[in-house]
């Protein structure tokens, strides 16, 4: 868009050069004076009671400063709704998976803290465990959780329209079951955390974090302050994928051990601690139903999802239904029914994540080119019969605005050259097409919307206060950007002050594709504030009306009239002059309907706008070995509007990484009787560089009416359109589909085999 | 006053336990990773050019990791206005006083940084020096700086009325000279800085300061960068008095040694570095001629005052008006001159002080006593009838509106029994009075004015942000007890933030007796923003308008029908269930007559506001040894309003010990060729709390209309008045007058020698 200066262009990230540099500093890299360091016992047993816990051993080993345990703690248990708290944080009574914390150590170093570990003596009675939803749904199956009869955490049911009537009314039905194990989130940085207390009370503490604020309120509720004596603050965070938005057993060991031995303390978790002991993504079995009419419309659909949830609730009641809100939310359905179950195991926890439900959405997906097949109707024309269109709303009630998903399938698919691919390509290579929709954003109530503050300093720079954190996706870089184009002012006029609670004031965090929509709402709305008074004074001294001025090249003019301008720092000094500051406020809450309990049964406006992703990838696969090269990928995005290209086409590329490359062809936990045995990158396949495709990023362009500039989340619905593609072109490339994902070499040998053994040959 | 909650009640200081307990941290305590430690190279002539500076041999010493010189700075020179910018930071070419920076050296520890510097080799060339204001000038008197010929750095000239005509009209005329030399401001905390470079190349620096954005706006000026890449940082200050308002040599040392050597830095005073090369207060000279009436009534005075400025411009010439602006202030006046120089000579460099003017003040004091005497008028009755009145104007047309000095000298002479203890009290036991006034705040232009932001919690309590820094006066107790009071909140309930160029808006700084003033105007006027915000949403609530509402008690309530009422909580969340976040944002800038050269010529509004304060005490004096033991003392000051009583009294006691116990009998600097040989506690004699006499405090309260709640500066015209009362109480009991202060044993034993060969003993 040429009428803007910075925004729409490929301004250089805020954060390249301490990024590349090695200069950032993480939470791993803080130190403080008289700083101790932290670790952890954690639990050798899946279901255990604890008989006993004996730290007397270990708080007397020289260097230790203290040691606490669960009786440390308030009561307070974790979980995302009130009614799901089920975590304490460090266990007194009962463990109910391998890794779970009982006790931590405070010493001078980390030799010394691993040592006194080991002087901890705690005394189980081990309890029959439970290793996978089937199990834990049979009749005489141990409980878990007492309050949790039949393992069953949440289920959400969702019954719109009259699905047996579609059914009935079809003209093809088929049901396949699909299934995915559990995966990592593997964020770059290992979780670490920094606490201390001052001598008011008051609990500083760092940490990765999808949100500080997020991170704030149930830490003020464990250690019952009120929330200004809780402050997180500011540190460069290594990625999260939905993985820090919790409040971590860590945080609490952290200040607990703080408190206790009034000093710093540090805990870095190893590799394999962040795997097994932060949250990752769920294991998944889907069983989906469709009704087709004889153009491949969907009639109806009946979808019930089993979701390994591990041990605990953690945020797992939200990802019981964003598979199903996605995928309504891409495809256009009137009679739909979701019955999904989160079920209890004696496994590590599992949470939100940047691409939810490859069982479910790649189902979905390999479903729509099944039936397609049956009815000889091509993947792409069958996408664009069933995309969702602007103006529509989801079975659930969503209103959806602005609307790219036809678009991206036609534009992917022209790129991708589909026509002249489709059925065309030699044997044992492929072609497949994924789509997708993501929120901008849940119901979060009071904590959902976010606020900022701008100062002008007198030299005409800036200070932007805000609450948003950045992970690693661009955050900081977008709300520069926004704030200098607002108020006509280059990049390094800009400095930023964000993601401390005390600091800065509410935002809801970085998770649920929020930051640019609300938070940099915000920031434009309190750039628009500071300029508002500025254009005041600038329209006396150039004798116009301010609503004829524009701020641009550091300058107020009158549209129009270049030469009639002042400086944007002889404004602000002439504010100054007489007494006024410049600064401005900008609060921006989404209107979406927040009820308590939408999860389980969500009806209502869900978020404010959705973004439309396609994914188109090719491969090739090696019937021999059955390793796949993937050749080319198309990712097209429906991202509102383009305030940053170069970062948008980023995430689009880590998007298809994480949800294609990784998830669909080599990421997947193993695990035997509750323990994780591939917990590190030794183990652990995740892409490299070297692996990945060609992209070609195609960035659609909708305008959002609600978006700042017309802009919405970029790159998620790419993550898991990635999936998607992926499983769809294998599944071309071999002529035969796949139920499991991911989708590794044995398994395609072992569906190349079946498929010979199927056609006789 | 019963309508408030908090304000005006003793509320216990916020900074009590941490300053208690030794937990706060200054800026020596500050350890940051990978930090260097910085010293400086001082010069050992008092006046000499610079030839050469060869650092060659400093660098190559293993553990040094950087040298620099001025030639690794910009050109940018230091003076409080454009035309007295005569200080470069480190020198190049001349040094004119002995401690002078020349070079700085950052090593891995304290002993290689002295090391090095013995390392670097400076050559010199002597030039004659200069000592003494007589000296200086003498009209064959070297040149200090080529600028300034005869070395008047500053001429302050006012002249209103009649003079002439007033002392023909006289009854009576006396002219007398009074002199005090150089004395220190001996904060608790020695100078100490740490700098960082981040690698974006914005400076972090802590630094004790009397206002983080005073620091940041020279700094920005020396590393030609924009105000927010120059962050100063909230740290605890153990004093400040006038001497933490300026940049300093140290802060720019340690920020080239960091930017050079791309480490922390920290660099900490010695306490003799802190006497001779972090700003102390001015020595001086005034011949003061006052003509009266037959009842005492002031009606002509000529004063013309000499100040040893030191080398360097510094903040000297506003302080060479002050004293003169004091006493106008406090005394009626229609006809009056003052001619104020101030006089570079080659010694340290004077600055701004919590006590101006030991020989002006306390001459005219003194001389009024004379006066008195003459015409057989009493002290108390010689300043009850000059005592300023509200509603006057000063000769320089300063409009003063609430005016308590005939109450505080009513009052003071009340609780002394002035009336039974003059000239009724034992052999070499005596009672004196003295009288001042002083501003809160100086025009300051654009930079006068202070602004806040205030952020409510979910959980109803508060975050203010406010630039005011508290150099240990109690400025943070100061803005909690305000925002709390306005909120009907519990000072628990608030959080603040403060003194942080970057975090922090606007604000002048805390000196100038301004942060009451203007920073508490600010904050409250934040706090009222975001409680009329409470209060509209409040009113629907409660069915009320939002005019009847008060805040008390953590609720808002409808006045007059307490059981009406609503949690603030509740309020706050009211608010964001309907998207809408509760902030406040306050500016206050004081309506003053900013005009660039106000300094040499005042004329207009001063100061919004003024205080008055008087001091009795009752002395004894050995005869034979000279002692002086203070017997008691009444300090009584027009505070406006009492925010907190018991800060205000251990302002007023702090101003007793600094002003007369001290500065009156103990405190000054001996200097030989420019060297200052009582630099340490071991030479350089400060009060101790067991030397201190009884004290009773007199707060009087005027209500000033536009102070908030009606307060003013507290402290600093008892600081002031308690040098005069003191001076006067000795001369009273030795029945003599002495013109040189502080008066001394030796000039005791003197005087009443004198006296005696006078009356013929």
């Amino acid at each position: 868009m040429t009428q803007y200066s910075l925004v729409g262009k490929d301004m250089k990230r805020v954060d390249a050069i301490a990024k590349a540099t090695g200069q950032a500093l993480f939470t791993a890299d803080l130190a403080l004076p008289r700083m101790l360091y932290g670790k952890a016992l954690r639990s050798p047993y899946p279901h255990a009671r604890i008989l006993g816990i004996d730290t007397s051993r270990a708080v007397k080993l020289p260097g230790v400063k203290a040691v606490v345990t669960g009786h440390d703690s308030s009561d307070e248990k974790w979980g995302v709704f009130r009614y799901t708290q089920d975590q304490r944080f460090l266990s007194i009574d009962k463990v109910r998976y391998i890794g779970e914390e009982i006790a931590a150590v405070a010493a001078v170093d980390e030799d010394t803290a691993s040592e006194a570990l080991g002087l901890i003596k705690v005394e189980y009675e081990e309890l029959p465990a439970i290793f996978s939803v089937d199990d834990a749904l049979k009749p005489d199956a141990p409980i878990i959780h007492e309050n949790y009869q039949g393992n069953i955490n949440i289920h959400v049911k969702i019954d719109v329209g009259d699905v047996e009537k579609g059914f009935k009314e079809s003209y093809l039905v088929r049901e396949d079951t699909f299934d995915a194990p559990e995966e990592s989130y593997f964020q770059a940085e290992p979780y670490a955390v920094v606490a201390q207390f001052d001598n008011a009370g008051n609990l500083e503490i760092w940490m990765p974090n999808g949100g500080p604020h997020l991170k704030a309120k149930p830490l003020a509720n464990v250690f019952k302050m009120p929330l200004n004596k809780v402050r997180v603050r500011k540190i460069t965070i290594g990625g999260a994928f939905g993985g820090r938005s919790e409040i971590s057993p860590a945080d609490v060991m952290c200040a607990l051990l703080a408190r206790k031995s009034q000093r710093p303390v540090k805990i870095v978790y190893t590799r394999e601690e962040n795997t097994i002991a932060t949250r990752q993504a769920h294991g998944m079995k889907a069983t989906i139903r469709t009704g087709v009419d004889r153009e491949g419309r969907v009639q109806a659909r009946d979808v019930t999802c089993y979701m390994d949830g591990g041990a605990y609730s953690s945020t797992g009641p939200i990802a019981t239904s964003v598979p199903f809100l996605c995928m309504e939310q891409a495809y256009r359905m009137e009679n739909v029914r979701y019955n999904g179950y989160r079920v209890f195991t004696n496994k590590p926890i599992r949470g939100m994540y940047r691409c939810h439900g490859r069982a479910f959405a790649c189902g979905v997906d390999l479903q729509i080119d099944m039936l397609g097949e049956e009815l000889g109707i091509d993947p792409v024309t069958m996408r664009l019969r069933n995309a969702r269109q602007p103006g529509d709303y989801t079975p659930t009630k969503s209103y959806v605005g602005s609307c790219g998903m036809t678009e991206t399938i036609v534009k992917s698919a022209e790129a991708a050259r589909w026509k002249e691919r489709w059925g065309k390509l030699p044997p044992f290579h492929g072609i497949g097409i994924g789509c997708n929709s993501v929120q901008t954003g849940f119901p979060m109530g009071i904590r959902g919307g976010s606020e900022a503050f701008i100062k002008f300093n007198e030299d005409g720079g800036i200070t932007v206060i805000s609450g948003v954190v950045d992970n690693g996706q661009g955050n900081e870089t977008m709300l520069v950007q926004i704030a200098a184009e607002e108020l006509g002012l280059k990049p390094e006029d800009v400095q930023l002050i964000s993601a401390d609670t005390e600091v800065t004031p509410s935002d809801p965090g970085s998770y649920s594709m929020v930051s640019t929509f609300v938070g940099g709402n915000a920031v434009r709305l309190a750039a628009q504030d500071a300029k508002q008074k500025l254009f005041v004074l600038a329209a006396k001294a150039l004798e116009a009306k301010p609503e004829d001025l524009i701020a641009k090249d550091r300058k107020i003019m009158v549209k129009g009239e270049p030469e009639r301008s002042l400086s944007l720092t002889r404004a602000v000094r002439l504010g100054l002059s007489k007494g006024q500051s410049i600064s401005g406020q900008g609060a921006y809450w989404p209107k979406v309907d927040s009820r308590r309990e939408w999860v389980e049964n969500p009806v209502g406006q869900l978020s404010e706008a959705f973004s439309f992703g396609t994914t188109i990838v090719e491969v090739g696969v090696d019937p021999e070995t059955g390793q796949v090269k993937v050749l080319e990928a198309w990712a097209a995005q429906d991202v509102g509007y383009a305030l940053n290209p170069k970062i948008i086409e980023s995430q689009f590329e880590g998007g298809l990484a994480m949800g294609g490359q990784g998830g669909m062809l080599t990421e997947y936990h193993i695990l035997d009787r509750g323990r994780v045995l591939n917990p590190t990158q030794l183990e652990y396949k995740l892409p490299l560089a070297c692996d990945m495709p060609k992209i070609n990023n195609i960035i659609v362009e909708t305008f959002d009416p609600n978006g700042p500039y017309g802009a919405k989340e970029a790159g998620m619905s790419i993550a898991m359109s990635a999936a998607q593609a992926y499983s769809a072109a294998i599944c071309n490339a071999i002529g035969t589909y796949i139920h499991e994902f991911p989708i590794t070499p044995d398994k395609i040998l072992k569906a190349i085999e079946e498929k010979s053994k199927r056609e006789g040959k």
